[in-house]
């Protein structure tokens, strides 16, 4: 089947871009070195492929995705790296012997919630900078002792320096992450236990400090990702079809903001033409094209793109609109929450 | 059942305020004077409410909405407001005779598609000024003669000023849709038949030119549309938790940029607090708040944030957080393509 006989808008995952992002990874970050964040790709066929190249322990970022998970037999470690108060779902799932879950705690309610969800082991979430979730660096061990006090099992810290994820400037980069994880490693010495889980995609080769790093992204990149000159490349397109061409020199694609992620900006078509703007089914491009064209556009935020789809489709060159080869398409059954 | 008892994020809809949005568009557009378009809500229970109200014709923007509102039994005159190339789904669709479809064309090829794929009715689209799809207005004509040589009913003319939806000034937006809509309305003195079609929310009482006004937005309303205002009123709400609170002054919730259309900006606090920025499934709101405390967003773009969820609630007061009383939950069964 060719990508040309999909519906449009489609998206495609570059199957050889794929491969070589895993296997750039796995060298600089082998096996248990690396957790990977399914909430990047929300896909058991993907997150299948990582295991087999030997990264078996895998972050989830909502219950849904660490339901899908261990549905698809890949809950052998699962880390919930956020906080959750509702911890009922978990503790059905746990209750069925499934799937090992870690759950990220950073305060007593966290702590409380985990207990009565049936949850037995917990990571301390640690503020290393980002104004998100996680306790302050003093208040680690106190937190530690209370979820050991209740008969939890502290495996150790998280502290995820997502501020730090897109510095384009890789000097700069390196000595924020130094100093973001400098804050973790204070944690870790008060809290005790074996992991250290933070990082990710753009701070690989620059956090000494985990134990395991939490990336996601790199498997297909994307436009936000990009711009750090990082050792992956990107691999998602979407499929569009040209379906009015305006003699005032534009085209009209099918595919708009209901299917890209509009968070870090416009998409970027893969050959000529220029994106004018999205309106929510169609993405109006400056160029010339051909009424029925295949046109792929780079989406500038990989994550939230593929959470707006059905299915990804692998391809054998993503680049190749109507041309490239559907190898296999992929249910992108983790999304929702 | 209370909101409160939902997993969330959870997309809440107000069902005081869609009552009032809905008899105040009636009462300015009464039956056939409004076609609602399905794009903004993709939810059929929702579109049986107006179907109720005396507006039984809708807009699609996808295939997808068409095949869902002729399952819903709504298809008694569905306009695919768009170019479509891939009309074999309509003809499978059409075959069965559940639906009587009108699609808009704007080109040879789109008008041999519609043949192809067994469209017996067409809409001339015209460029009003948007960049997007539409013929000019002096090839209107043709293009009727060449869909009626080749046996399509032309139904008449379609025409959408989304450029001037979101003109905040009313005197500048009315002078700005007269001239818009006068284009129009040469092109349906060349064209024919008895519908003009196009209008939307923001325009809903300065468009004197089309027969049916396609609005959708209006429904619910969102950010973006309030700005105008319109005697509608806002009805959305994200429902999230607050499952992390820093001592820095911040809370996280736990809906983010998966669960909110961000191409118009960041969401709302229903009540008290400042958003700082929103993450893939996390909102960062500085102010005082409480672990576990349920907080209301209202989104910036309705269309592309119900698109996003599987399930809209609606409640009694979207504005009361947990203790909202849950009257009933609809599926979003028009998303996709």
């Amino acid at each position: 089947m060719r990508a040309g006989d999909l519906t449009t808008p489609a998206l495609l995952a570059d199957a050889g871009v794929l491969e070589r992002n895993v296997a750039t990874m796995s060298a600089a970050r082998p096996g248990p070195a690396l957790r990977p964040h399914v909430k990047a790709f929300k896909c058991t066929p993907l997150a299948g492929l990582l295991a087999e190249a030997g990264h078996t322990g895998f972050c989830c970022a909502t219950v849904r995705e660490v339901e899908g998970m261990a549905a698809a037999g890949l809950g052998g470690d699962l880390l919930l790296a956020n906080e959750v108060l509702d911890t009922r779902r978990l503790g059905a799932l746990m209750a069925t012997g499934s799937a090992r879950v870690t759950v990220a705690v950073d305060s007593s309610e966290t702590i409380a919630a985990a207990v009565a969800g049936g949850v037995r082991e917990v990571l301390v979430d640690v503020d290393v900078g980002m104004p998100r979730c996680g306790c302050q660096v003093d208040e680690a061990p106190r937190l530690a002792d209370e979820a050991r006090a209740v008969g939890l099992e502290v495996r150790g810290v998280m502290g995820y320096e997502g501020h730090l994820q897109h510095e384009p400037d890789a000097t700069r980069r390196a000595a924020a992450v130094a100093e973001s994880m400098a804050v973790l490693a204070t944690a870790h010495a008060g809290v005790g236990g074996e992991v250290v889980s933070g990082g990710g995609t753009g701070t690989f080769d620059c956090n000494h400090v985990v134990t395991e790093l939490q990336a996601g992204s790199y498997v297909l990149m994307d436009g936000d990702y990009a711009r750090l000159g990082l050792p992956f490349e990107e691999g998602l397109v979407l499929l569009t079809t040209a379906v009015s061409v305006s003699a005032r020199g534009w085209a009209a694609l099918d595919g708009g903001l209901k299917a890209l992620a509009m968070d870090s900006g416009d998409p970027s078509p893969v050959g000529d033409g220029d994106v004018l703007f999205c309106s929510d089914e169609h993405t109006t491009v400056a160029g010339t094209f051909a009424v029925g064209q295949r046109v792929g556009l780079r989406p500038a935020h990989i994550d939230p793109t593929i959470a707006k789809h059905e299915v990804l489709h692998l391809v054998d060159d993503a680049t190749a609109g109507g041309d490239a080869e559907v190898l296999e398409s992929w249910p992108v059954d983790l999304r929702g929450w």
